[in-house]
């Protein structure tokens, strides 16, 4: 290890800008890190600048390269993109922050392969419509690129052991990029479940609770609540997100809510998950929306469709460990905002739908306190030093966090802390939810992705303030 | 019908009162209003004064007890109770009360049937232990006497279909005794419901979730929080509430969340139940409050002890309708008292646990409001009438709707609000849930006690201000 090093501090004392150069000293640090990885040696490399490339520059993708620009240790050099409004919004971007534009491939869906072909990457952001998820970043994972892919549910077990099979066969690893385990609140309160405040876990709720309407149905030009076309005559989200709730019936998008319980309880990391069992609601919702909107009415022809997702999708899991969660799904009907977390334990529990906590012993017996003084007292090391620097960043500042989770493991060529089992497990509840559903609400088992592992697998997510 | 009625009004303008004529002139009512009903005509005839009993005079039946004596059409003549503490407590009621003693049947548990043999009763009401439930019901209705019933959970389908059976097979009625129906929040939520403020119903939350760890344990003299003991040892609710905790596994406790909740839907009234799916967590709270207690301790009896009621049961249940509902049972954890509520339609939802309401396009897009000015607005004629009498009554006020509606629908002789039917499907949510935890969470379909009556009976709960 001495000797990479050495070879290493050569390489940055010449602060080697040419680009030729550059790719090899990078594909020389590749595979010596490699070869350390090999030898069951620390890898004490650590790359300074990233060559980062974003697949899906649509919205999301915009807001991650928004918050790569502004960081001094990577350069956004390539960009997926086959629409030609999202391209231009991108380009835009680029040019607004007064950066080079990277080289961009925009021939059609597939023009990402060729850009893992030629690009000489670090580490690639997977920001695409879900069904595209799993085979780009099994693309990424066979050129052994560092890889963030967003988060989506699954359309079969198979592809989420696809994912892991990638994972396995590959020299790097898969960020599953679940931005709300950055939450304050969240990190607040697992700060709190680490300090026992609420004792032994026994029961968790969270979900997805959005009234996604206005989403799922606009104008085609413009992204919220302006008409009622999706699909082709769609944009944005509506253009390919809507059609999930024309056929599937299930719980879509359980990983907001999923993803911090799961670091609350430690899921594949000496505890998993068992089984899941769902229901679903009859489907009112939507076709209610476009029968009511202004640009709709009941003759438009979106009208006439038979929408299969239940406005209200439950869930409940059974873990390993003797936990229950509760899992919502509440996207198709008028509601304000909620992930509706609830963190139970023999001592306590926290709700935050009425943002309170109770602690036996610290709380009058059988009343309710306000979160507020609790999540000032126990506001994680991660937000206390950081928080200035998420000021403005997305979903109230968390997407700072999970952009620089995510560079920073990719420096250091690290398992991420949530990886692809946890991406496999997590994207598995959609699958299983939508067959609970179609057998009358039989109990669905989990696969054990880690084939075992999470037995003696560690929870190392946020453990202090660093990234 | 007029010979009738005038012979009755002929026995009211006498004024009889002693106790003889009395008794000849009750049976006689009985008589022709069982003439009347088996000839399909309608019954007029209303009793004035009822001669009640009650079977259990613990502290719920003395509460009941205490309602009945403020009441000019009643008179509590009789009471069984066979433990000597209770008895003691109920004759200072009636001395405090400066009532006349009622009869008391104090001969061991099966006393009360000497009582239904030798009594005039109108009305009996039924607070003892919930194992005595069902066996005591069946015994009142084959004497064709009026049976109030406290709510409990059923030990099995075959207990709910011994109900469904004896209620068929009597001349009377049985009117499950159901008081949070009558809550001030939740009648008013009926209110809008039958106002359409949410539109219609897709999605519904209820349970019970009371930390009972100070009502399932005591020192034997107080009711609550003195001590680890139960059973023989116990005192009240300790001496047999507890030990179901200690051996059963499932929603022991479903129906204060579940009544309210088939009113919203009419269930047993146009909609059923189909199936339910329930999970438990782990059980830790109750052995905790016995080591954690400074009665108790590691090496107190009570310690060694395998509580089987998991401190978390959580259950579904899909309806012939459409709508989900969830449940929830909690009673060995601190935690504040909520019954969880959630009426969730396609116009907007109401929550309790944050005292809040949604209505599209009378609340700002996304945002809740303060649920107080809707519960103004659309508080419940019954409400409005009777507050002030129902002021002082037991559960905020709750008691003193559920008891003026047992006595005026029995005064009628008329079929309950809550009947045996509800009775029947809201108790075999206790042993469905124990059946789906047994076998892994497997769906139970729910039997059809009213053998396909459902389609066509109506919900007339509380459409005025009567009772």
């Amino acid at each position: 290890m001495k000797i990479i090093w050495f070879k290493y501090f050569l390489f940055s004392l010449e602060a080697i800008n040419q680009t030729k150069t550059e790719m090899k000293r990078r594909k020389f640090i590749k595979n010596t890190s490699v070869i350390g990885a090999a030898m069951g040696l620390p890898i004490n490399l650590k790359l300074n600048k990233l060559n980062v490339a974003v697949i899906g520059s649509g919205l999301r993708g915009q807001s991650h390269i928004g918050l790569l620009l502004q960081r001094n240790d990577c350069n956004v050099v390539a960009v997926a993109e086959p629409n030609d409004k999202m391209l231009e919004m991108t380009r835009t971007l680029f040019g607004k922050r007064e950066q080079t534009q990277p080289k961009y491939y925009s021939n059609g869906n597939k023009d990402y392969l060729e850009m893992l072909e030629k690009e000489d990457l670090d580490l690639v952001i997977i920001s695409t419509p879900w069904k595209w998820h799993t085979e780009m970043a099994v693309a990424c994972l066979k050129k052994n690129i560092y890889t963030g892919l967003e988060v989506s549910g699954a359309f079969s077990l198979e592809e989420c052991w696809d994912l892991v099979e990638a994972q396995e066969n590959s020299k790097t690893h898969l960020y599953f990029l679940e931005n709300v385990c950055f939450r304050k609140d969240v990190m607040a309160i697992l700060n709190m479940v680490r300090n026992d405040l609420f004792g032994e876990l026994i029961h968790l709720e969270c979900g997805y609770q959005h009234d996604l309407r206005g989403v799922k149905f606009n104008d085609g030009k413009s992204a919220y609540g302006s008409g009622v076309e999706f699909g082709n005559n769609g944009f944005s989200e509506s253009s390919w997100r809507t059609e999930h709730s024309l056929h599937r019936n299930g719980d879509l998008y359980p990983t907001h809510g999923i993803g911090p319980v799961a670091q609350y309880i430690n899921i594949n990391r000496g505890n998993r998950f068992l089984y899941i069992n769902s229901v679903a609601s009859k489907a009112r919702g939507l076709h209610n929306y476009i029968v009511e909107h202004e640009k709709g009415g009941p003759d438009h022809p979106n009208a006439s469709l038979d929408f299969k997702l239940g406005d209200k999708v439950t869930s409940f899991i059974k873990c390993n460990n003797g936990e229950t969660v509760v899992l919502h799904h509440d996207t198709n009907l008028p509601r304000p905002y909620s992930l509706g977390f609830r963190v139970q334990g023999t001592k306590g529990l926290w709700m935050d739908v009425n943002k309170s906590i109770h602690i036996e012993g610290m709380s009058k017996a059988h009343r309710w306190e306000s979160q507020e003084e609790y999540l000032k007292q126990y506001d994680h090391p991660l937000w206390n030093r950081y928080e200035q620097d998420a000021e403005g960043a997305g979903h109230g500042g968390m997407d700072f966090f999970l952009i620089n989770s995510l560079i920073e493991h990719t420096k250091r060529k690290q398992i991420p802390c949530f990886d692809v089992y946890d991406a496999a497990t997590w994207m598995a509840i959609t699958a299983l939810s939508e067959k609970s559903i179609a057998t009358g609400s039989s109990p669905q088992a989990f696969p054990d992705f880690t084939r075992g592992h999470w037995v003696t697998r560690k929870n190392d997510f946020a453990l202090g303030n660093e990234y």
